[in-house]
């Protein structure tokens, strides 16, 4: 059931009622009190500010049960996830005040001059005098937004903001956040390309498939700074990390099960790429037509390379004809796809990644008894497969070594990093994924990253700690 | 003479000097020591930073002096402009820590997708529950940057990054630097469109004429936030606000005097278009060509606009062959073209704007026993013509109303507010303009612009202080 927290402003009448009344109140409509702040104290009446946590099913009937109460005056309803978001959730701060003019001339004319000269004659210095080095843009047009869709490049920035907030407080990285006013290919490979000089790092996000493919391609070759598009990388990064703890939890090699893979999109398709990287040879990409089998041939680029990588079976079907005999199922798709049944078909020992949002592609609670490891992209249930375990890592990483791009090592080394935090002591069929606000994991993510970086060349910079 | 600060990092050897030693060594070189912190303490030898006030010419005479002393190990030379700028000056904060998983999902999902709905529903809804509200681009493609030209956008990015400070610092607003690496017209108005939903604001900032003349009206025509190119306004602003400052000190009035602007570029227009609206009747515009007088036939449109307006004289010559009998003289071209001989031409009590940078238009020596008032863009003499005056108030008062434009009364209002800081009393030769640092200056420019754009009906909002 979702919680949600309301403001609820009330004046009372003293008169007429205590707060201990109101309090009843509210806990007899469902509402529970967690707190109170006194706005208008007074002999007669007062006005207080009552924070309640409620289902979103009981938040009318707590109004309700508060509007037909004689001597309580309900003035107002916050909601406290619009409270957090007015204004926007970000601000840019300067680094030191400027407190007189001889501040005024260091920072600002006159003497920024010199400071642009040094620039201008030695173009590497952005990343030492300006703020390149640790700012990332948090790019996205708008079409495919959490689980809303096509909402627009102003009703994706609070999306964009929150991201920005997770940059900084996890990973020190500031990010701002770009929502481009087209979903044209080109014009979006463009505008990146005409923002970059002040950004350190791209982080493309819930931009619509397949478009994305050919912006984050084009953009990676295009651009001398990391490219990284979320939504594909971050995911898989984070099921692949889930995936190998899970394959110890069950004593499975990664050689040797049979994956299959259902949705074949943005996510599925990195994820597919990055279980070959990490070494499976048994995989299955299914899509609504049913599975990708090699030597196929498909309209889409990335299904037909696909279809040309021999780990891919040969035998086609629907996603319920391929599933029997399978160790792992991953899904990125959509929800209520399998059941219980379909499940058992599966080989023993089974591992369930089904991550469609917000409803998965089995229900959870039933397919917990017949399954040995359940992995959702929910908060509700363990294993919550989060791409928040990824990107401020991968980023800090990124921009600490000055890597030109995000390679496929350096993927596969964050996913491994994110692995490595829960401890074999840990390790169970209910925590098979660190939470995000465990803080190894930046310090590893980044640290893998930067290794894997320089070992294949892309790293223009060896951080003072690997010297 | 230029100063700077400079960071010595020294090391001592006890045996053979003693701080004593050290001080004498700088302070004969020519150097000024302003304070001293032990970087390595020790009883044979210790490491300090020295911080030291020199004259440009004197910085190397320090530095060679405490390379010859014996004792004495120079071992690092930083300049302080460049210290300050390290890692950039400006950095991204979020509203609020996310201290828990309630709040991770209160900022981001899922319950961020409620309000993603709620903009999507009623785009009007992004000024309330994004940072569009309080966020201005700083947007530049590196072209007329300072006195240095085209250095590009990577060595602009300082400036802008200054800019951000004060725009934070003075008024409050959260303004990011966007460089574009671009100098195409029509590919730098794509580009800010396609940027511009985060935005509340666009501020063109050092991009090269006549360019900028275009981009900034399409831009203005095409959004429907306010654009300001503030190499133009801004200066015109301050301009304006001294010169109404300085007239009242002669004692003479806007209608009657006769006014010359010399250098008809992107400031010398907007000047010139405000002086006009302010109710000047007598203007003699001239560029390198000379006069630009009534009826003529000009190959920019600016420059035809300008031959068409009755004020403008009809009267063709040379810069010198112009100036006998002008009342005020406005340079914003380059340095040195007159002496005190010229100025001598001008009618009494004559008001000299020379504000070529470095080098003004005429030597502030030379002027200074043959004008009433002088103002110039330096900070080393009395009456500098700042744009730090307008530019922060202009925009808190814009995005306070949700003006869709800065149109020209909200700019006459601001420079009649920046000129209504110096009161009756304190006015005179010296003092014509207030400090950038005076606090009533951005609280007087945001009324003012308010209650202009309410006139005029560009206000989208009427802020509370204003019902």
């Amino acid at each position: 059931m979702a919680h949600t927290s309301i403001i609820l402003r009330v004046e009372l009448n003293h008169e007429q009622v205590t707060f201990g009344d109101v309090a009843a109140v509210i806990s007899q409509a469902g509402g529970d009190i967690t707190s109170i702040d006194v706005i208008r104290p007074g002999k007669d009446s007062s006005v207080r500010d009552i924070t309640v946590d409620v289902t979103e099913a009981a938040e009318s009937q707590v109004v309700e049960a508060l509007k037909e109460r004689t001597g309580i005056k309900l003035i107002n309803v916050s909601d406290r996830t619009f409270l957090v978001h007015l204004g926007g959730k970000i601000g840019v701060q300067p680094s030191m005040p400027i407190k007189n003019r001889d501040d005024l001339s260091r920072v600002y004319t006159p003497g920024v001059a010199r400071v642009c000269t040094a620039i201008h004659e030695n173009p590497r210095k952005a990343y030492s005098l300006t703020i390149k080095r640790n700012t990332v843009a948090v790019v996205t047009d708008g079409t495919a937004v959490l689980g809303l869709g096509d909402i627009g490049p102003h009703a994706a920035a609070p999306v964009m903001e929150g991201k920005a907030m997770l940059f900084k407080q996890l990973a020190g990285v500031d990010a701002f956040p770009i929502c481009l006013d087209t979903k044209d290919t080109e014009e979006i490979i463009r505008t990146v390309k005409a923002i970059s000089p002040i950004f350190g790092g791209i982080n493309l996000e819930d931009i619509g498939s397949p478009r994305c493919f050919e912006i984050e391609t084009r953009l990676s070759e295009e651009l001398d700074i990391p490219v990284f598009h979320d939504d594909q990388h971050g995911t898989a990064v984070v099921v692949v990390a889930g995936l190998l703890n899970a394959l110890k939890v069950v004593g499975k090699r990664i050689e040797t099960v049979r994956i299959v893979v259902n949705g074949i999109g943005a996510a599925g398709v990195s994820i597919c790429k990055m279980l070959l990287a990490a070494g499976v040879t048994r995989l299955v990409p299914v899509d609504r037509d049913g599975a990708i089998v090699n030597g196929g041939t498909y309209p889409y680029p990335m299904w037909q390379w696909l279809a040309e990588q021999p780990q891919v079976e040969g035998v086609s079907g629907s996603l319920k004809e391929v599933l029997p005999g399978a160790d792992v199922f991953i899904g990125v798709s959509r929800g209520g796809l399998l059941n219980a049944e379909d499940l058992q078909t599966m080989a023993p020992d089974r591992i369930v990644f089904a991550m469609a949002n917000p409803k998965p592609e089995v229900d959870p609670e039933q397919a917990l008894p017949h399954v040995r490891v359940l992995g959702t992209g929910r908060s509700d249930y363990p294993n919550q497969i989060n791409n928040v375990l990824c990107f401020p890592g991968i980023f800090r990483g990124a921009l600490d070594c000055r890597a030109r791009r995000i390679n496929e090592p350096m993927k596969l080394a964050a996913a491994r990093a994110i692995a490595s935090v829960v401890t074999e002591k840990e390790l169970n069929e209910q925590y098979i994924i660190p939470s995000i606000f465990n803080e190894q994991v930046v310090t590893k993510v980044r640290h893998a990253v930067i290794e894997a970086a320089i070992l294949t060349g892309v790293a223009r910079r060896i951080p003072p700690d690997f010297r």
